[in-house]
Order: structure tokens, then C-alpha cells, then sequence
């Protein structure tokens, strides 16, 4: 099976990255014009001028014409909490309203409230809601989806929610990472003995989905609200020592809350990272973890302290972005906004965002060998954009744009 | 030829306001919930529950099943620059990269690069652009658009721009309103001799533009870097005794730049306000004029300062909301996010954002007894959301929604 992307205008390959891109690199997109794509299979087997590839392609390829557009890789979302039940639009009326948080809470709200209806929802409604999540992620161009848990808090709930991100992984067609983060708030039934439930899941919930192979990653989230750096410490080394790979949430509110952990522990991730010092920056890129950038949330929560990315670049590290698409804050599913957001909040460049959305977001995935640019050898992950140039996709800013998407060489529908 | 929309889970007919809605009328939608609307040629007839309308639905009429989700009214964008050649997504680049509005305007950018290429291209092909970026707003439920010429500073491309709007509400299937925006700057050609072209403006293009029937409206921009008090006067008051309504850009970057004017002259709107005062605010209210927000602007241009929303509410003036779509302050053609930024930034709730995007909008074209609510006898205009509820077309933002858009009881596609 073989096809031929031809007359596309403008493909920014992102090629030549077997390590996370830093500092200038970022901005190098290996941008080539007028050209084709062959893909057979499900794999790129090359991107050249349509003159030098025609002999190539077979008679029987399938020719799928770009229009003289834009095609870049999928884009890779790297934070999500794709799985849940219900969502919290009433909420987000009573926020705007001037309820506090703690307001919101008390009257049944918040992180609980998606608790509770997820605990309820059955495994099968668990799964309809994600796949429409996940759809709207494909619509935007979305290829390959990091998914937690994490509103579950208890066992068979946690377990049900990395199912679901199972089953959605495999009837495809998009690419789902699963990660555990039982440690995501501490659930009503532990809220005098929060010791105990760090044991639990340390100790019992870890090992249980570690053996069941049913996450990648385990992430902890590192705040006042949340788990302090000891309790993140112990579940976490629990994690490495069962064979997960670590992410974290940190410094959202407050620095000292995880930045140092993760370098510590050698995370793959730190996520979040709003109020991050210089100091704990170098830290961060001493240990090789990459910081990953939600804007979304910050946009969501109207507030106005996004993390200091320019400042990540400046010290050599290698930046994501990815959405924290979650019913609270952050209901924001579509990655071209977090290209807009970026370049308007955080003034990277629509280049730097772009790889920070794709190859370094694969890179920060363990996947960079097998998505995230456009090459030969990699998997058929991309989007036509019904752009002419990359620069277009976070200057329409949330643009009902249909970009043709496709994975694994097939093109998808969301 | 009649059509029964069934199975609406929450009908928000925003019916009852046959003057545009103030203070606590904006968070009334009158939503009736499990209901049907039938609908004879373009026209709604009538909505209740299904049981009772029932025997009404002829046994040849076209069933449409809302899956009980949410219906609203079309939204309404009063304030667009719809029609212009290019994009000014590497000014957009610049602009982050930290250049300045003159280094940008210095090097060929800013509106006189968008004028530049609008005066370039023939009518055939700025319609074509056009209607691309019409389709954009249909996607996003928009279902009747001003649009104003402005891009041109000749007669000739003026002229060329409002027989592209008049070619393009003609052909359907969205309504164009169109408006006279010459006064959008001073042309390069009238650089050193500004008072004639403020002349050619009152005394040529004005009159001719009103014989030919090819505006509704004319507006101005009065600011800084635009038109002054005194210069917006004389085209204005020209406009309006050739029989044009009046809309005035006002008080964006600076107080006292035309709001005041805008209730001298009976202007139906002053647009933007970001720096209106307190007591212009009374003045706009005794005059009647209804502001015009625009946060897309100040979003799309990094600033913070949005309009004071709920200062307006609180001195009971009639809100509006809009896009400002244009290629340089504003590339954002969705109204959905502009709820969403109302509700973010400015502090409206859901319910008063949409008030402020359909019929309060409708209002302020002199629509509102025929577009802008769900009500028999209005023309049947009307989206049926991906959603449930209202509050989550503002809540889940940018969100890639493909909602059911219908004009004039037909389904169109965008």
C-alpha cells in the first residue's frame, strides 16, 4: 500500500532531531517547498521534489493532492486529562461570578465533583466521553495523546479509567499514552488519614497497574492543594521502582512544589512550571527533565502568570507544549490554540512553538525515534493544513479550521 | 415547504426583547427545555412540546432531530473587516519577536500592507477570499456578518470592496450587511495633505457610495493614529445626511477619541471602548448607542486591557459583542470564543454573552425584529450545538465544535 502526498506548498519536516530540540534549534523547522511525501504502509519513506519522486511511485499509489498547503507532523499533546465524566460548565459560571475556589468546593465542585461522576459513570460511558474528547483532539490535528488518570482516586476507578485508555488506544486511530496519577488529590475518604492513602498508593496501586501494564508513565501532582514533595517523593519512587517513568505537576502556584523532585528522581517531564525560579531551571536541564507548558490553564483560570518559557529557552531547555485539557482548568482541547497562546503569552515564535508542540513533545514521550517530524523511516502522522504557511495556524487564533488529518499514512475524521 | 426541528434539549429563544436587552434582561434567554420548533419556508412558526405540536407537523415535512442537545439563535458579527486580500501572519511573527507597530509599518507592514494587496487584487479574487473567510464564521455558527470596505482608501478599491459584500450576501447563504469604513486611515497618497482627503471622503465617496445603495452604515476610526474628533465629524455628519446610519471606532488606545461624537451624531454604535470613561458612558446611554465590544482585539494584540464590560451593564447600556475580524488586531473569526473571552476576561456570564452576541446584536443593525431570537414570525436562523447546555458553548474553549448551522430554515454547510 502505497501513497503520494503531492503539491504540497510548504512541509515543515522538523527532520534531523534524534534529540529534544534547545535554544536555536527550536526555530529550525527544515522547512522544504513545493514538494512530495511517499509513504507506504504506515511509514514516510521519502519527501523530495515530485520530479525525483515520480519514478517512484507505483501506478496503483493512492495520490492525495495538498493544494499547494501547508503540511506539518501531528500534533502530540503530552498533558491531558482526557478521561472523565460530565464537565464543569456550571462552574465555570460561578468562577466568572467571583465564587472562589474554596466556595466552589464546599458546594460540591471542583476536582470532586468529576470524582464522583466518574466513579459512577460506567466503563463503557467512561470510554464514549473520552472517545469524543479524543475526537475533538483529531479535529485539531492531534495525532498521539498523553492521557492520566487521576479521577478515580481509588482503586477499581483508577483501574477503569486506564481501560478506557487502553481500549481508546487500541481500536485507534489515535496513538494514547497512559499514565497513572492516583496521586492527583487526596480523595474525601482519606481526608483525615492522607498518610494512608500515599501507602495505598504506593504501595498497592502501583504495583497492581505496573503488573497489568496498564500505564507508561505515573505522574504526581506537587501542591499545596494537592500532595506535598515528600508524599510525591514516595509515590514516585514507587513508580520507578516498578518500571513506570515519571512526570510531574509543579511550581503551578507556588515555587518549590516538584521541580526538584523530578530532577531528583530523573522524570521525564516537569509539568506546569508557572512559577519556577532561575535557579531550579538549570536544575531542571542539568537532569535532562523537559519542561512542559500549559498555557491553557492559565488562559482558562483568567489568570496571568504563564511559565517563563523564553527564559527555559535561554537556559538550554527543551521545551512542550501541551494543553492540560481537564473539565476544570483547563477545557481546552485544541493544540493550535496552544500555539496562539504561546506566541501571544509567552512570546515564542510560531517556529519554537511548533516543535515544542511536535518533535520535543515526542522526544519528552520516548517516542522521538518514531513520531514527531516528518522523515523517512518515522510513522505517517499529519496534518494538511488549510494553510499555506505554518506561521497561519497560530495567528488564526481559534480558527474552525478542518485541516486533513492523518495517522499511520490513513487520513482520519474526528 | 415546512420543517419540524424535534428532540431540542434546551431551546434558548431569547424571545421577548423587542429592544435590545439592559441589565438583568441580558441574563434572561427564556429557555424552554424538550421542545420542538417548526419552521414554514424561512420562517419560525412556532416552539413548545412536541406533544402539543404535534397534529401541527404536515405528514411531507422535513424532520430534524436535535439529539437533545442545545439550540440558540445564529450569532450575529456586527463589527468585521470581512473582505481583504493576504494574511499578516509574518507581521504577526515581527510583532512577537518584540518589532514595534512603526518597525512594522516601516517595513511595508500594518493596514497599508493589507491595502497594498486588497488594491491589487481583482473583485473575483477578493470575493473568493472573501467568502473563505465567511465560511470560517459559518463553521462557527455566525449566521449574519457587517462587513466593512476600509482596505481600499480609493474609490475604486472602496467601491471594488462593497460590490464584493453585495455580491456576497447576495449569493447567500449569510446575511452581509455592509458598511463604509474609508475613514480606516489616511491613505499614503494623502499622507501630507490629510483635510483633502477627509474632503473627498464627506463630499465624493459618501455620496456616491449612498446613490449606489452599497452601504448601510458608515463608520469611522477615530484615534491617534487615524481620524480626529473634528475629521470623523465631517465624514459622519456627510454620511448621515446621505442617509447612512452611523458606527463609529472609538476610544481604543485613548479616552476622548469618539464616543462622545457617537452620541452627538446618534451613531447606532461606538466600537471597542477600551478607555471609555464613566461619564461618556452616561453620554452613550442617553444617546442610545450601543457599545460594540471587542476582545478579540485586545487578545490577538497581547494587551490586558479589555473593555469594562460590567460597567456598561451597570449603567444600563446595551451591550454587543463582536469579532472585529481584520487581518492585523484581530485574525479570530469565531464568535464562540469571543464568549469565551467575555466571560474570561471581562467578567460577563455565559448568559449575558450570548444576549450581547444575538439579539442585542441584531439590535444594533437594525434587525431586531427579524434575526437574533427563536421566536414565531423571526427568520428561522439558528445553530444546533454539539452541546447540551449554552454555558458550554463558552466554556470549552476554542474548542473545534462542528455545529448544525441553519439561515433562514435551511441547513447550510461552511
Amino acid at each position: 500500500m502505497q501513497t503520494a502526498i503531492v503539491n504540497i506548498g510548504q512541509l515543515v519536516t522538523l527532520a534531523g532531531s534524534p534529540r529534544p530540540r534547545i535554544g536555536a534549534e527550536l526555530s529550525n523547522l527544515a522547512i522544504l517547498d513545493d514538494i512530495a511525501m511517499l509513504i507506504e504502509d504506515c511509514r514516510i519513506t521519502a519527501a523530495g521534489p515530485y520530479a525525483e519522486l515520480k519514478s517512484s511511485i507505483p501506478v496503483d499509489a493512492t495520490i492525495i493532492d495538498a493544494n499547494h498547503r501547508c503540511v506539518t507532523p501531528g500534533f502530540i499533546d503530552v498533558h491531558t486529562h482526557l478521561v472523565f465524566a460530565g464537565n464543569r460548565a456550571a462552574e465555570f459560571e460561578q468562577r466568572i461570578a467571583g465564587a472562589t475556589y474554596q466556595q466552589i468546593a464546599a458546594a460540591g465542585g471542583g476536582i470532586l465533583r468529576t470524582v464522583t461522576l466518574t466513579r459512577a459513570a460506567t466503563e463503557d460511558k467512561l470510554l464514549a466521553a473520552a472517545r469524543r474528547h479524543r475526537d475533538w483532539m483529531l479535529r485539531s490535528g492531534t495525532t498521539t495523546i498523553e492521557a492520566k488518570s487521576g479521577y478515580g482516586l481509588d482503586r477499581d476507578t483508577e483501574l477503569k479509567m486506564l481501560r478506557v485508555i487502553r481500549r481508546l488506544n487500541k481500536e485507534g486511530p489515535a496513538r494514547i499514552i497512559p499514565t497513572l496519577l492516583a496521586a492527583h488529590t487526596v480523595p474525601p475518604e482519606y481526608k483525615d488519614r492522607r498518610a494512608d492513602y500515599v501507602r495505598f498508593v504506593a504501595e498497592e496501586l502501583i504495583p497492581e497497574v505496573a503488573k497489568l501494564g496498564l500505564a507508561k508513565y505515573c505522574d504526581a501532582f506537587c501542591d499545596d492543594h494537592a500532595f506535598t514533595v515528600d508524599e510525591c517523593r514516595t509515590v514516585l519512587t514507587a513508580a520507578k521502582k516498578h518500571g513506570l517513568q515519571l512526570r510531574i505537576h509543579a511550581e503551578q502556584f507556588r515555587s518549590g512544589t516538584g521541580a526538584e523532585l523530578a530532577a531528583e528522581l530523573g522524570a521525564a517531564t516537569a509539568d506546569h512550571l508557572e512559577t519556577i525560579t532561575d535557579e531550579t531551571l538549570q536544575h531542571l536541564r542539568a537532569a535532562g527533565a523537559q519542561p512542559v507548558l500549559l498555557p491553557g490553564s492559565v488562559f482558562a483560570l483568567s489568570r496571568t502568570q504563564y511559565p517563563p518559557a523564553r527564559k527555559m529557552i535561554e537556559a538550554g531547555l527543551a521545551i512542550v507544549l501541551a494543553t492540560d485539557f481537564n473539565p476544570g482548568s483547563s477545557p481546552v482541547p485544541s493544540m493550535p490554540f496552544m500555539l496562539s497562546l504561546a506566541c501571544l503569552q509567552m512570546g515564542l515564535s510560531p517556529a519554537e512553538a511548533l516543535s515544542a508542540a511536535t518533535i520535543n513533545a515526542a522526544h519528552s514521550l520516548g517516542l522521538g525515534a518514531e513520531i514527531g517530524s516528518l522523515e523517512a523511516g518515522k510513522q505517517a502522522d499529519f496534518v494538511i493544513h488549510e494553510f499555506a504557511d505554518y506561521r497561519e495556524i497560530a495567528y488564526f487564533i481559534a480558527a474552525p479550521m478542518r485541516p486533513r488529518v492523518f495517522i499511520a499514512g490513513k487520513e482520519v475524521a474526528g
